[in-house]
């Protein structure tokens, strides 16, 4: 389901891992419909193993016998998603989700549960049990949960029209799939008919593929069968993750728009990692949160929170509803990297993109260790003469002659829209 | 358990493939001993999926549900092995075969049954169930039985030695552990835990290592590990198969002997696939057989043969019992092929190696499509002068003066023993 | 020398080879000034071995004794460039194309002529000679002209001032050098010291590097060493090497504008291969032509016309001269492909850009063997509702709403002008 | 011409690089008829460079204008060798050889001059001149001299013969040539040109191929074109490169033996880089020259002996001429390493090989760093029960029973004749 601007929400992992409850999710609903609605966020993504029972933080349990209905199928764990009793599944979250004027999003995994298989149950609609649609080989080496599909075997198409059956019955607007993106060519056949089923399934889903770093190559393939899809393993609140992150922007740059959303992953901002520890707070410092921002913004991603919404300190709600940063994620077109060099030695990026409002928009990313007093000739912007200059985050305007002359912290960056 | 000589012996994959049944077993015990024995042959072995009560022949059923007793281990099949009911597991056979005079040999999967894991069912001796030890990711391609064990986990150790307890007392004599040879350095870790526990387990029984190719780098890994181990995936009844034997014996030839013994599988020969057609029997032609047996004797593999034995006809008879041939096999030292080059437009090879027993062996290969002459100079031997020949499948004594001359046919050969 | 917008121009290579002589340069010479000045048209260079005495055409002669001052420098060879008699040089001829108000272009080898090396001949202003600077092991797979020059060797430096002091004393005005584009890192030292030395030489000098592809991961120093580099071997009139063109295209879109020219190579078009037949004209069909100009037009590729230019025709003039679409050539920004996928069977591709003037533009391509109708959707560029559309070749205005429909025969394309 | 033993001898490089004269290669020659002659030595060979007039050590001058006779054929420089004055080429140097008895040999490159080339110089015999043959990109990266020459151009198959014609004329006994031995396939068919034309030129002349590693999977070429190829790149007297000699002689042991000689390079003994310092000595301990000489020996490597001969010390006579070893060189057959792993902690590795005169070799080596007490299983070698032991170093007889105990320092080794 194509959208026209890069999708806005959050998620539960960052926060939670697998062990989020329906009250957690009903809370981070109603914050956001408070709170970060009004900017664009709408989506409320339940992540991964909502169908184990004892799932309660980041780690997995291998081999845990997941909650299944009588046709191979995952439903929510009771115990942790009361509403689901009496096999009303997510049905009853998703209607309150929506109650809020928010989409309901969930997490699934590639294939068949692995239970199933060795259980011999049945597929809904056919005369065939899972183990003969399972690929026994078909594994995710970080997840014991599924097996992998065989496409061509009869009853394959059967089980994933059933899911999203499920899923559109249920009212679900989002679907993070797993285990799948970087695993090209790979899975590539499995894709296309999930793919296939879901387009089918009758009701407008957002569809995005993890986990990253997804394959260059196959660009044109995930702009056919998908919205989003993860450019990188999973971000967290580490530097060395978001310097890499310049590299994989520039190489999707030209992927993005149009209803195709490269991802660069959840914002790992706020209260993350609350399973282990109610204090956590992202190691970003806030000049590398408005970095990241400012990538994030004029590339074009995706844009879902990772931390617990309702700890939401001042500065980073102040940071996830800037409104001229957001009319960046909104307006900005054709980006991409101008360069990448070293600047009085220190390593900086220029990036730039249209304004679809009128104007043109300059990230100056400094990726170094030290300040630098950067001067870029508006040359380098195929632009010249005397520009009016605003700067996104300090609201500062100015008048550029020929160059912008900005002085930039380490790991820090700064955003102009620059207009006649 | 290291063996003077190659071991010899007969194996159900060929002719019966996972479907073999007990009194299929002891037939062909009763045919080994009263007809082959006396020429070295031993070792009678059961191979993969004893365990399944569906098995029938040469396919395998995925996710089959194998027979386990209460501790994760695999057992026989009842229905298939009748002594088996009881909980006595092979006992009762090895028993028998061991009153032919004979060994008795099993078939393995590297792992624990798939269904263990997902049954959380308990490993001997331990407070540790299937699933703590079973590694999710390390599966098969071929085959959906088991998972790999993850060598470190508490509890690993002692599944492998529970499972060597049990053939032990069963009373195997040979063990050929499958989906481990070529996996290497994958499962190096695995291998050399199971190696261990084997060691350790109170009797001497060989271990055998499949499927093949074996990695080069690992020779001296094999060597300290194992007795014999697969240079070749499954070999059949294809000249193509026995034609790209010649590179891979060439590149092994030097790790052969001192109880070590790369593998270049069973014999295809007499009676093969009795699953499918009982009429079926080997596509070699005789003088591919001739062939086969030179190169698997002067080489020095096992010797194991792949034909339901009670069907042998005479020809296989006379080819699995040349009292020569054997010769070769049992004295053959430090052999190696002298070279591989077109004779007169014919691709050949020559092999040679010492006679334990005074004298030389040389083994002269037609790999072409054509007939050739066939003019050797002793100096390829790094002999001279005037030497006696005798030809091992003909027995025809010759005297050659300074070059053997023989006339060989399309993928046929000859074997000669050189003396003074 | 950066240039704002990418250089246009003729070179003697497609229809000469290295066999151009001076009244053939100044012939093209006065027909530019005359019929393409106007347009942008304003170099006119003199490819490969001018230097030569015997060369005559598209081969080399192995071994060639080119001409030399006493300094191991090239000069031009007196009996094809009379003018260069008595030391002059091209210095008279680029006199000459100045007083056409055009600019004068040559053709270099990366290195020092294997004839200096071998004769030990002195480099000007140093005690060294020619083989204390020569790498005998740095030579060019297609040439014998050349040895490379160590670039820490004492005297390497002098040598490439000393050449450069030259080409500015002549008055050259672009140098395209050879043998050294797609060979990195292998030889990025010395490019980096040829490319020094020509900033430093006095005289302002578009540089273009050859051949390609030029190496994707080294955009950033093509971007600091010089003005075009070649992203393709050489360019024929094949429709292979054009569909092949469309890959490299995409590849480098987002490192073109802003004084960087990644370069398409020279438009075979009009008469080629003059050396071998006068009457040779372009395979290419006029569709494939106007594919190729809406390609390297819409990506800013140089335009370097490599056909005789005293025989243009009237078709190829009004295709190298048509105003809409050197206007898109003067004023795309952001170029880049949108999509490239089958429509109704038939691959296609999408390109978009900005227009520097107002506007947005679009190429439709018909990468395929039948002709097909496109639907386009204003969504995949990003646009919506009513828009006037200017097809720039047939000049046709029309208003699309919602979508684009456009018919395309195979091989052929439309560019359209996009504005509200 | 294929020898029944490997080759042994002498070479200039060691000890003098390209600067040899004819006065050492006298002297040298003269020590050998008196010393070493009676124990198989009786090859005097110049290494590279005799056609220089600069030459005087291990550096090459690069674009070193090499002495040329009219027909682009290198010859001695006479201001090095005297006696080749008057065109007479190295015939006088070589009877005087040959009137000590000794066979003599000289070293070449792969090629034609590349003087000859840029001088356009005839080749006998032909209206061809050598830029006609040479091909410009065919060149040795760490030597000017030559460029290769292309075997399929008229006068290419002339150029050689007429080279080895003159060789043959000037009595030479042995050809090294260099730049080709590693270099397949790319210079494969001019290898086999050369080959072809040596084989031809009416002398028996053994050639010998440089530099290595040899491409082990081109066994079978070598064999047919050559008596002996370096299987190492230059070997020195440094531990490291004698420790990785153990890997490249475990791979090309099968393919030793029958007139087929892979090299091990030079013995760096006694008075080397007597260019650089008289007083130079090799820098391997007593151990490790007799490890070296165990392994060249088992493995019947050519002894070609590095230092200069007139400065021979008592221990390093007693090395070369150990009658023992020497004959281990001489009768050795089948040799093969066993095994190589850690004994007690320490690396070690097992040869073995059959001597032809009766009996069998064992080489224990020690390549840790640690002295080792090794017991090593009879049954290790294939054999059991009581044997005769003969040390070869020592003369030590002993009797094993069952087992070889010996007791071996770091970088030492022993090596046995076992018998009845």
């Amino acid at each position: 389901m194509k959208t026209k601007t890069a999708p806005m929400g959050w998620n539960s992992w960052d926060c939670y891992g697998a062990g989020v409850t329906e009250e957690i999710v009903r809370k981070n609903g109603e914050y956001m419909a408070k709170h970060l609605k009004k900017y664009g966020y709408d989506i409320i993504t339940v992540d991964i193993q909502w169908s184990s029972l004892v799932a309660t933080g980041h780690a997995y349990t291998p081999f845990d016998d997941l909650c299944m209905d009588g046709y191979s199928r995952l439903i929510p764990a009771e115990n942790r998603f009361p509403s689901s009793a009496g096999g009303k599944g997510f049905k009853p979250l998703a209607d309150y989700i929506h109650s809020l004027g928010l989409k309901f999003g969930i997490h699934i995994m590639r294939g068949i549960p692995r239970r199933a298989a060795h259980a011999h149950t049945p597929i809904l609609g056919t005369g065939v049990t899972a183990d003969k649609i399972a690929n026994y080989d078909s594994t995710c080496f970080w997840n014991s949960d599924m097996y992998g599909v065989k496409p061509e075997a009869p009853g394959a198409r059967e089980y994933y029209e059933s899911i999203f059956a499920l899923y559109a019955q249920w009212g679900v607007d989002f679907i993070k799939i797993d285990d799948i993106c970087r695993e090209l060519p790979r899975f590539e056949e499995e894709l296309i008919l999930i793919s296939d089923c879901l387009k089918n399934c009758g009701r407008d889903i957002i569809f995005s593929l993890s986990p990253g770093p997804a394959v260059l190559e196959k660009s044109e393939l995930y702009k056919q069968v998908a919205d989003m899809w993860r450019i990188t393993d999973d971000f967290w609140d580490r530097w060395d993750l978001l310097y890499n992150m310049f590299e994989r922007c520039e190489k999707w740059s030209v992927h993005t728009g149009a209803g195709n959303w490269p991802d660069c992953d959840m914002l790992p901002v706020g209260a993350l990692n609350q399973d282990e520890d109610p204090d956590c707070r992202t190691c970003f410092t806030k000049d590398e949160q408005i970095t990241m921002m400012n990538l994030w913004c004029i590339f074009r991603s995706p844009l879902i929170i990772g931390g617990e919404l309702t700890k939401t300190d001042d500065f980073t709600l102040s940071l996830l509803t800037n409104e001229n940063v957001l009319r960046m994620h909104s307006l900005s077109r054709h980006a991409h990297q101008v360069w990448r060099r070293k600047v009085k030695g220190v390593e900086c990026a220029l990036w730039t993109a249209i304004c679809a409002g009128g104007g043109q928009y300059a990230g100056v990313f400094n990726l170094g260790e030290e300040s630098v007093e950067c001067e870029i000739p508006l040359g380098d912007l195929e632009l010249e003469g005397s520009k009016d200059m605003l700067e996104l985050w300090s609201n500062e305007a100015s008048r550029a002659q020929d160059k912008i002359m900005v002085n930039i912290r380490p790991h820090a960056s700064a955003a102009f829209l620059i207009t006649e």
